[in-house]
């Protein structure tokens, strides 16, 4: 039997991916799991976009260019410059979710070996990337108890080596819901313009920015236009994670016709997803109102209750739908499991995602969850209740 | 301004992609290309299909299963099942397209520097998905003399070194039309068995065999189950190319849960072409009765036709729909560029893939083009006529 690729059996598994089996047994007993781990939100696809799926009149379902259809891209374009990024449809590479546009940034500008700074905690997959592209990531740590801000610009620079190519940021950050500030943002820019660094930008969570934040994109800062690689998808702002379509957007003419050759040895990104992204681009403001409201009641709940909880701080997160928690236990990898497969409360259970696997510095984030707010109010309260009582009467807590 | 990776520069670009300018210059010039050069059928989706996608009762478009939903792998493998191929569900990965599923082969089963040997010519990109993993290609001859039948078995011992890591075909073949016979699959069989090495056989052609040839899979050969991985693809059987579909099959679960990983960092493979392939799978002999008999009178028809041009040759293919044909003329790379730009008859130009391009070896396939049958015979013999006349006025011709 062939041997599996070193690569292969180096490649990091899903953080949550290891409790899926303790889910199964809460399942099994009839306890119901509220799912507080996964990205998922439970906000309807506009309907404009639903309908251009069911009104669809093809008779046969082509390749598209490369690089996306063209009317696509450049609706697109301009819905960007009218949040102000100079961009232009061949400023951009349609792909398959942002994770593509991920890999192919990292494909196209680094070399096997090199590296690329990251502030942890951080998005898991980056490692999973970084692993197929055979390059480093360089965790440099945020803290719970600054909000998860950008760290100093001293901690990059000391982390630096002559193999350093990029610096990858989230904005607002998964898993943290940290919104980086207009100075943290110019910061960065003559970081990045003084050593001559890629700045890979992940702006999936753009729409969600709280408490009257406007966001910073890496687009905007001016003087790196040949610097700045941002990522895009349709996944979150629309609510249709299962469309994979994203973007790779930047203005440097090199980075996006290498890009593009990655981009034709795939032929093309997803046909029907287009037309769905497309469409989305009609969706009507009030259902960004909505949504915004939704989320906005949410995240208030959620984490004013969190932290109404003996012994859990949460900051309070100003985008995206995630938070991190501090938990007054040992481990949090074990309480995650422990809660899944042996508390219940009211029949139901909590599945949050350990911290740990979020952050590449063994040991770091050991009594830190990633929680999820995509669910309703409802249901989020219970999911309040269930941990409080957990808290209590799990054998590894610390107060 | 930061600089491109190495294998960013390196990866090749589409064959077909240098034809592009002059292709632009032909319709600038008002004349009508008429395209031998790409494998996208004019044949309609199935109307089940799309029907299932214009019936989509969805009111989020979620993630799936990153192994894609279980339903579709469920009534996929009693498909697969009924060709006589031993296959659980859970033997498959959900992929974006076939594209996805070889380069998961490649990142899971190879080392960076470790080689497959690839009959050639072959699918040209192979050589970017190559490039992407950063394994080596080791090409092996087949020759249009001999209709590209599968090279002696001593030819791929020879090219073997301690990199060596697996063989890959695609069967029925891209670019040359060949299908492989029983015997030379039981010869591949004892070969992969001798080495322990891993057989990638790409069959996303599998339904487009003629003559009552039977199609003999990878899947099919006995004693080598854990060596095999199939690539598959509903995109030429269902003419949905765009949907972006396919899956990585193999009873080796080191590979498959391998895969998995990297399956689970891009998180779901297209929702909605899911949908369509599902529903695909009921489509109606009748659909499969016509396609078979439309390509069998378009291949009988290029084929004949292009060896009454005088010098020219091509082999009579047995399967997929295109076939590689040798001209009279000094670089058929040239040829294709001056009959886009510099040539007309009945205002209509032909646009065909060079064939060096599928070739790895320099200087190989110089005087061949690759032609794909995907359009109707009339515009075959529109596409015959420009032909013959370009090879008459060609100041490189050879006869």
């Amino acid at each position: 039997m062939p041997t599996i690729s070193h690569r292969g059996l180096d490649m990091p598994a899903s953080p949550i991916r290891r409790l899926v089996p303790y889910a199964e047994k809460a399942v099994e007993k009839g306890v119901k799991v509220i799912h507080l781990n996964i990205g998922q939100p439970d906000i309807k696809t506009p309907k404009v976009a639903m309908d251009a799926i069911r009104n669809i009149d093809l008779e046969i379902v082509e390749y598209s260019h490369s690089a996306g259809n063209e009317s696509y891209r450049k609706k697109v374009a301009e819905k960007f410059r009218g949040l102000g990024m100079k961009v232009d449809y061949q400023d951009f590479l349609i792909t398959t979710g942002g994770s593509e546009a991920i890999i192919f940034s990292f494909l196209s500008c680094l070399n096997p070996g090199e590296e690329i700074i990251i502030p942890e905690p951080f998005y898991a997959n980056y490692n999973g990337f970084a692993a197929m592209a055979g390059i480093n990531v360089v965790p440099i740590p945020s803290s719970i108890e600054d909000g998860f801000a950008l760290p100093p610009i001293e901690e990059f620079e000391k982390a630096m080596t002559p193999n350093t190519k990029g610096i990858l940021i989230c904005n607002p950050n998964n898993p943290t819901g940290y919104l980086y500030s207009m100075d943290e943002m110019l910061q960065l820019r003559d970081l990045v313009a003084k050593h001559d660094l890629y700045l890979f930008s992940d702006e999936v969570y753009r729409e969600f920015c709280y408490d009257g934040e406007k966001h910073i994109s890496a687009m905007h800062l001016e003087g790196i236009e040949n610097n700045v690689v941002m990522v895009d998808s349709v996944s979150k702002r629309y609510s249709e994670c299962g469309v994979r379509i994203g973007a790779l957007v930047t203005k440097n003419k090199d980075v996006i016709n290498t890009a593009l050759k990655y981009g034709q040895a795939r032929l093309s990104p997803p046909g029907l997803g287009q037309i769905v992204g497309e469409a989305s681009l009609e969706t009507p403001p009030e259902y960004f109102d909505n949504v915004y409201n939704e989320y906005i009641a949410r995240r208030n709940f959620i984490v004013d209750g969190l932290n109404k909880i003996p012994g859990v701080y949460s900051p309070m997160p100003k985008g995206a739908f995630y938070t991190v928690a501090k938990l007054p236990v040992d481990d949090a990898d074990l309480f995650c499991q422990w809660i899944l497969s042996d508390f219940e409360y009211k029949n139901h259970t909590v599945m949050m995602a350990p911290a740990s696997g979020f952050y590449c510095t063994p040991g770091k984030g050991k009594d830190e969850v990633r929680i999820a707010y995509v669910l309703k109010v409802e249901d989020l309260a219970l999911a309040l209740e269930v941990l409080e009582k957990a808290l209590k009467a799990y054998p590894g807590r610390t107060l």
